[in-house]
């Protein structure tokens, strides 16, 4: 089978490595960039695949990356790669991102483990952090937000799928303050991607399927990130209550987000207010007043598309926002922040359409 | 091939008819009613599928249910059945039901028409309402709260299903006056038969399918009857902030109901009021303090599964609730009330236990 | 709660265990027998979970299975069952068994342990058996060949799910010898309960969904069993080729099977044929020439449909039949075969319509 | 929203319509053909959304396709168009396409309209053909069979779906002429989107979710689409009998074809002539020996799997072959089609990876 390269003659690529590779995130990375025009896959790493080829644990990949899995070496990794997309678990990556910076390579980590500003709610929800010092050099990898200091980033924390959804979402009315910052209810839906490909029994087809349940309600580790994100944006504490639930599809997030605002407004308003804040961001689509968003119009693309919805009184609002979680929640804004810091058009890689039906 | 008559001899049962037997909670009741030991199925009716054996339309029910399928005339209805079972599009079940009143049956009417007390939410959300007098004769259909009334009653309106996911929810926090009646949120996530039978595009497999969207935030017609009953309950004007949503499963309702607490609480004092309100209840299902509903354990039956979750600060909490929308949710309360209004154990008919998976 | 006793009252109700009851088959067993107005569900074994109530591992249960769970310990078991289903994997099944008859109790047992007559094809298929002599006491639980065999049997061998729906499809045909014994083709395509409870990375929710597979192709355990029925049947070796996929959803089995006749036939005389041969069995429902059957109409039954379809030439044949694979393919069988053993209606317990959708 | 342009400068592009741009096919064209770089999309029609923008029928094209929908009006997407996809009902398409190619330009037909080389079989499943001489003009657009043809034809008729998984896993053994032709069996399994976008009361959500359906048994218009290449192929008659089947998932065909071989062979040796007949071939991917297809590794590509399995006798085997309907099923081909037509490389817009899970 020849390789489907792409067409047209390419310059110097960025080789780029992936540690973690057969997790969904690391599979999702893997399958952007083996289509990335600027990018040369030059090493795939993953502790129980070692010494196989990509393309025989994922057949589907085969003549498109056969390249050899190694063992999690990040010697060998760094003299391979100029940069590094870490999608290990929480609390394994801190080591190995230490040893990406100290070998003199930029890092995007795909893990909760450099997204904390402050220690307390990492130990708290995460456990114990052995380069603390290495928080302050990392920029949380949302581009809406960070664009700027992104660029210039060499350690960038890729923001969970959920806080991504909530943050995309209320991020205009944090800005403006409009809505009360202890009133925040955020109601999220998640399909089963979002477990990652571990074997845990109640993510088992059967256990999931025509079913639907809530989980960690109160208790989830995304909610510390949205409200460290929201009070940044907001400049005083935003509280969230958090309520995530699982749903028997593969891939999105929905989030349904319930604020009291403080004054009353109008639908108008409110749509003009997200228009300016997102009038030039590539990949979130603001819907007409009235239209509520919907996971099949984001499925397989970087989108986050977000919907408007106001009480009668013009007092409180419900903002709706679907992504994709292993894209815009994960994998595809790793690409766009690997773009930002490579000099590349943010959007390159990343120009997939929704996949409708 | 020979009927699968239930064995052991019955006496007297009661002749019942289904008007609109057809849509999915006619199919529901015509299921169930055919296992049901005191019921003889009379009359189906169907105006499209007038003339066919049932078990024409559909095949499943061949040797089980062959009754032939006749047009609306209730005249004839009446003259067959005892009670009469309306399972009608809203607005037509007005002018049916008062014709089987009029004729001297019992009617449990499963559309909205006479679910309202007051004619002004009826004619915001239905339209206009030709028999408002019959209003006050008609039960809520729901055994929880008006099971005495029910067992009376020559009409009962079987109540919507988001309501019934909402409000045995929130009934014993209701008569206990324990939360702010100003701040409910609920978000409901429905499997697709909720829907109905009726053919409609964005309800093909294909529109619905690995996909998820709310629709009708602040604007469901069933938010004023949750907060009639509701507000009944509290004694005082109850406000609910209602977003439904379309979740690609086949049966179910899944709510998440967010409160505010007037005062400050322990979970065991929750989980204790929950007991005692509903210790005799044969289909609720109280979840132990930290477990949370799942559609997978209620699907196929009449149970309804209600989980607590208390915020660390005590002064909110989060109350979960799962039904089968088309039994708890339709067709099987409407059993569960024709067994009050008839005398029999009030569970007759409704013992099937989930179907996991 | 109060429980939901069937209403009536019962004489000597049979005190009834099962051993390996958290697997889906034993759990179905025991939503069934649960339900069952003759059955006392005395002991319920899970070697994993032993020590719990079995409402404890499964809170569906709750208020109506609480029994605690032992562990594997026959002895016991056999002091408080009269008859005993064991639902273990194959081949750990085999001693349980042995102890259970040499106590003098009735077993049921789902295994493929005790199917086969001979032992080269288990022995090559599922490995050593240590009791050769007990596969000559067993008798092979399809009621529609062995019925009166089942009835005065002490051990009872209920079939493979994917034979069941092959042997009934083929039956009328093999005892007429009308089709050629070489040629048959079974394209079988199953749920994924139909994998079991296990916790296997292939059965995870995301690599099933939206996905479709074969598995197997000429080599599945199940094809020896076919095979010994269908020659029984036909009195002349029966072949069978053997493809199994493994379907996106919970429950049921439909299998394809294409078959040469051996002599020119019509439609209406195949069907004449099926009508003779089917027409007292309760549970298995020959459609009209023409209709094919479909997993929805048997989900959560014990029915087995079965579609005819006829070449243009008269001369080749599809035969199509559907089946809930826990049901009729697995606890439904059993607890008709209990049923048959015991002296009650072939139909008890097994009344449940299917539930549509 | 700043447009999502591909980076790079291109030359002169091609314009395009699509005709019929609303249906599943229409869709994914336009899906396809908005991310080509050698494509400027002129025109789309649909005459029921005629007047619309684009993206305002489907809001996932929201500033990426806002293109104003026009109706059928030949004569100005000619004017408009190089070259013009046709995406229309059977039977609709014959006098679009004769307009198209009467105007001087070039067509790809979706339609079966094209696609027979005979007018009898075409009559009897579709009925009657007003441009018969248009047939012998048409191209059957299969590039693994007809690339040279393809490249210089003026009107291509795009296979059908099915009959691409058939014809494309059999074109090896037709060529060498293996397998009896008499004896190839067909049993396909569907995703719901081969139905189309029409609203058909089948295809409701809850008639089709958790449900399996053969329909059409030995009576599917795509037989005789198979048979004519097959035959061609084999140079001897080809007799399929073909059993489709509907299944709950979105996207993709598996088919698991059953042929007698005419003479013994081995696994090898099976597989050493699908590897020199496809090796160059850039979407199709042949398995490893032992390895069966999956429709997950193939959803949202343009990839056709093929997995080969043989009796142990080594005179009978099973091909089994795995597509997305509407890629290489349907609309990844035509665009694969107008590559070869407008000299691009064949992969040029087909380049996307499965999309897992």
């Amino acid at each position: 089978m020849p390789s489907l390269l792409f067409h047209g003659c390419r310059k110097a690529m960025i080789r780029t490595a992936v540690v973690g590779a057969t997790g969904y995130t690391g599979q999702e990375l893997v399958r952007i960039l083996a289509r990335h025009p600027e990018v040369e896959l030059s090493a795939l790493t993953s502790r129980r695949e070692s010494g196989k080829a990509y393309s025989q644990v994922f057949p589907g990949f085969r003549g498109i990356v056969d390249l050899k899995i190694t063992g999690h070496d990040l010697g060998r990794v760094c003299e391979r790669a100029e940069l590094v997309f870490l999608a290990l678990p929480h609390a394994e990556s801190q080591a190995a991102v230490a040893e990406v910076i100290e070998r003199k390579r930029k890092a995007i980590d795909l893990s909760a483990d450099f997204r904390f500003k402050r220690l307390k709610p990492y130990r708290h929800w995460y456990g114990e952090h052995r380069f603390p010092e290495l928080l302050r050099r990392a920029v949380y990898g949302m581009p809406e937000i960070y664009r700027d200091k992104i660029k210039k980033a060499i350690l960038v924390a890729n923001p969970g799928c959920y806080p991504t959804s909530v943050i995309l979402a209320l991020k205009p009315l944090c800005e403006r303050r409009l809505f009360d910052p202890e009133s925040v209810i955020v109601d999220s839906k998640s399909g089963i991607s979002g477990a990652g490909r571990s074997v845990i029994p109640t993510m088992m087809f059967s256990q999931v399927n025509e079913s639907l349940r809530p989980y960690n309600i109160y208790h989830h580790r995304h909610t510390p990130e949205m409200e460290q994100e929201l009070t940044a944006l907001y400049k005083k504490k935003v509280q969230v209550t958090f309520a995530p639930h699982l749903v028997p599809l593969n891939r999105g997030i929905l989030s349904t987000i319930y604020i009291r605002l403080v004054r009353k407004t109008s639908l108008e308003r409110l749509h003009d207010i997200y228009q300016k804040a997102y009038s030039h961001e590539p990949f979130i689509r603001l819907l007409a007043p009235g239209e509520l968003p919907d996971l099949m119009r984001v499925r397989g693309s970087n989108f986050c598309d977000i919907g408007l919805s106001l009480a009668e009184s013009g007092r409180s609002a419900v903002i709706t926002s679907a992504i994709d979680n292993l894209l815009k929640g994960a994998s595809g804004t790793a690409v766009q922040n690997f773009n930002l810091m490579s000099g590349y058009p943010e959007t390159t890689g990343l120009e997939q359409l929704p996949l409708v039906p």
